[in-house]
């Protein structure tokens, strides 16, 4: 083969990519000691569930940690199809629900393409895209009287020419579903649409990371839609996001064509055995999803009562409506001198005068709720 | 922003990508029972340093498994800067090396470009390249007389129109180090040829999976040329391949490029936590590299000794030249089938005629030894 003579054009760097702070950045920074720290921004839960630490204590793993995990993840993807009601050749596994994404990013996003976000949502989608040289087209969602939901027909309109579009449901950081058929209707849409264009519609992730809390998944929607991928995680309801697995769920044909842009081991044998447990172990999230959804609604009435005004939530986090983006900004940083650390919105961002708020163990709660209340007045609204 | 009508073309699927059968389809295929399945295709070694299950056992790390990870993994990043002699903005860390490798192909490969590979070399360059939907430029290695050694003015006239160089040295499969100087004079060459052109000259990835084999690394040629980009593994001489977890170390200018393509977090806590120890202690890897290159030794002995015509190594596996590739697909089916699973090369490889051969634990390499007296004779040659 001839060299091919092309001129150099790297993709575009993202726009711009900051990941949280650490619990030493945070410690360092408000004069914190850091076992003082509690991470409410990144909707982790308190605990991982008890079978993790009996696994690990047996030291026996899918293979011993000299050898590669077996390239097919075979006994992960049985326990994944298993939990989710799908077929193992439904399944591809990844480093994390974010590899999903950067897969479906790889094989579907070509530099100059557009994906669709109804916004706000999980900034990592506006990430992927922006490092696939794509862009990104925001479709402001609507308000929180109504619940935050996508506006359907401008999404559909606006996905006519994109090649992905990245849904949200429950959709963080809004903290609630899409409303009853809307996603559906939106599917049927850009089939309609794909159909009278001649082309074939765009690739529709939905990410149902937090799909446990409210115990619903849209996932049977693959049958009618070839173009739905489907994306679970261990990360939130097991509490098992330090062992970084996720899941895309979607027909054979797509995950045949996810196949060639997967790494042949991103995920640590000892993920793959503990998250395998995990799945195949009815009790191992719901003990946490109870104990969540129960802390939720302390924490939010407790939030009330000090007059913090707290949206709804069928998540394990809750949006707080500050009043203004000073009021909200102002807060944080009392809070992080507390060792608090909540989720913050840039100044341009919609939710700009909101904070996210992770639901965590009890006495970590308290100290969020002790705070709120020796802020009233504190802060201006 | 309004929606920018852009026809679909979706990035090119890679040309083929398969990877390792698994023990289980090894064991299905060949009626071998699951637990007499020997590697000797993964180049891993024969167990982890013992610290390691010391580690798990004490079920602490880095965060709880509940939580990420701290997203710029501060206590690896400086075990491998203190272990690799650069400074902790000189490193980057993915999982595994393979992740280094993908996040090199976001940032610098873009649709259209090439990379040349001296060939033939570990296969997850090309795949990386066609994975972005550049294309690869294969320049052949120099024969067994000349230790593989790469074509360097070759590979310097090649890489006039390419993107990236992708190196390995020692080099996967031919198991010897380009000699000495070649790299830095490429280096040197192509710097040359970039300011003759008036361009930045291309991105040199050097994978040292191998490194500690033969104890030696080109990692200080950074300070010289910083499109130098050295990979390093925990897979290989530290023995935690299951654990994925590899680095890239480059001068602080192009690690802040690759940053922004860096998941925040792909690997385990856990892998964190271990491979974190493994790098502060000095005897972590020693002992198995003493032991690996002892039985390296003998086994190239006791092959030869059969017949066996074994090419010499620095690494922790053997090529076996096997003088057809009729001869090598025979033997590599007699070895399958006691349970030996050798790496083979497709049949218009340029190692066609050749195996490779991890080095494995004294009683599973006495195993292959038996296998190649028993084939002597059965195989025709």
């Amino acid at each position: 083969m001839s060299p091919t003579p092309v001129s150099f054009t790297p993709p575009t760097a993202p726009a711009s990519y900051s990941w949280e702070a650490t619990d030493e950045e945070v410690a360092a920074r408000y004069g914190v000691p850091i076992e003082r720290i509690v991470r409410f921004d990144l909707n982790t839960s308190p605990a991982p569930p008890e079978l993790a630490g009996r696994v690990l204590a047996t030291g026996r793993f899918e293979t011993p940690l000299s050898e590669y995990a077996p390239s097919d993840y075979r006994r992960l993807v049985a326990a994944a199809a298993a939990r989710y009601g799908v077929a193992t050749e439904e399944v591809i596994v990844g480093a994390g629900a974010d590899e999903i994404l950067d897969i479906v990013g790889k094989v579907f996003l070509a530099a100059g393409a557009s994906a669709v976000v109804p916004s706000p949502s999980y900034a990592m989608y506006r990430v992927i895209t922006e490092q696939r040289g794509a862009t990104v087209i925001a479709v402001p969602r609507q308000g929180p009287a109504a619940g935050y939901a996508m506006d359907v027909p401008a999404v559909r309109a606006t996905a006519r020419n994109a090649s992905v579009v990245w849904l949200c449901s429950p959709n963080n950081p809004t903290a609630l579903p899409e409303p009853d058929g809307a996603i559906a209707t939106l599917l049927g849409g850009l089939a309609e649409d794909a159909a009278t264009d001649g082309r074939d519609g765009p690739i529709v992730v939905l990410d149902e990371a937090y799909a446990e809390f409210v115990d619903r998944s849209l996932v049977g929607l693959r049958e009618r839609f070839s173009n739905l991928i489907v994306v679970r995680t261990a990360s939130k309801a097991y509490g098992l996001a330090g062992l970084r697995v996720g899941f895309g769920i979607a027909r054979p044909e797509v995950i045949a064509r996810l196949n060639p842009f997967r790494p042949p081991g991103s995920v640590s044998t000892v993920s793959v055995t503990v998250v395998t447990e995990a799945l195949l172990d009815p009790t191992a999230a719901a003990a946490n999803i109870k104990r969540v959804i129960s802390e939720r609604e302390r924490l939010r009435s407790a939030l009330a009562a000090v007059g913090w005004e707290v949206g709804p939530s069928v998540t394990n986090f809750v949006l707080v409506d500050l009043g203004s983006p000073e009021s909200a900004a102002a807060t944080a940083e009392r809070l992080l001198q507390r060792g608090l650390v909540p989720r913050t919105f840039p100044a341009d961002h919609l939710l700009a005068d909101h904070l996210r708020l992770t639901v965590r163990a009890p006495e970590e709660n308290d100290r969020l709720i002790e705070a709120a209340a020796a802020l009233k007045g504190e802060v201006p609204a």
